[in-house]
């Protein structure tokens, strides 16, 4: 973010977030969201490539926390222990974003179906790196891809959770308790 | 399936793997797949909407016999256990086609990031189900949906694994397996 205009691109993400819920994403333009931040289309250029870049900007940085969670495990965590340390960086990444906008963001997404498959392709490529990061492990090949898709489930459902419950529950506390859910439904007969 | 023309759906599947294979998916137009099959565009349209739904064709179907084994389980089994019982269905309907042209359908969507997007989208349309079939027999909102979504996980995997596999594994087995590892993830440290 450039120093010539603080917090431009928190106003303009707000401003997205607001005009993709009233009108819908595709009946948005990024003109749009500029004039309605008060800031100018060019501004907007500066700080995203397109309007999809703004509901999904910051998924790089967040797989590589992710990803160096799952690295930087104990060498005695087996593959859902460590897959639960990555889930913990995201919480803590993505837990600092204000919970009514990434409710508003879940809702954009939900009510259009190809940045849905949008999600779901950036989960699977969250999923590759993950289980990547699980075979440099030493986890075998089956048990990675496995912890690995089962952990962005978790990721996937506890934001959604978090996003859309009413309660003060932090998404760090719901992540656990979806990993321990996960356990749960596994040791169940 | 006509009985004016035996075999012709399975010829033009045939024909259009074999194209999507050589040519690549976007490549390959309705007429070319009739021909290749030696039928009429025609003949092609009677039985497949359009040259997607050679690939996606079955999984209305597919889900049904899904939803219907976890319906189905013994109310003692729990929702690992009950979704088991749907991948067993799965396997048993997926298991019979051609492990030829199942290699090369997987080998047609990995390579089509489109057609790859669309897959992960039947497959969270699955979960959608199985975890509604799961909520009908008494299983809490969190737990239906983190065995769903893991049981379509182990799916796409094991789907995978026999589609690619060298060895004389059946899919049945493969699925088993895989449920299993799913088991071992969960209860590592």
């Amino acid at each position: 973010m450039g120093r010539w205009q603080p917090d431009s691109q928190g106003r303009l993400q707000e401003a997205a977030l607001a005009l993709y819920s009233e009108r819908g994403f595709d009946q948005t333009t990024a003109a749009q969201i500029a004039a309605r931040a008060g800031l100018t289309e060019r501004t907007f250029f500066r700080h995203f490539a397109d309007k999809r870049e703004v509901l999904f900007g910051g998924s790089a940085l967040l797989k590589e926390r992710i990803v160096a969670g799952v690295a930087g495990a104990p060498a005695g965590d087996g593959p859902l222990a460590a897959v639960a340390r990555g889930l913990d960086a995201a919480a803590a990444m993505m837990g600092e974003f204000r919970r009514d906008l990434s409710r508003q963001r879940q809702a954009v997404i939900v009510a259009n179906p190809e940045l849905r498959e949008r999600e779901l392709a950036k989960l699977a490529d969250y999923a590759v790196a993950v289980a990547d990061a699980l075979r440099q492990r030493g986890v075998g090949e089956a048990q990675a891809t496995l912890a690995a898709e089962a952990g962005m489930t978790v990721l996937r459902l506890a934001v959604q959770r978090w996003a859309g419950g009413d309660d003060d529950q932090d998404l760090s506390t719901i992540m656990r308790d979806s990993v321990a859910d996960l356990r749960a439904v596994a040791a169940s007969g």
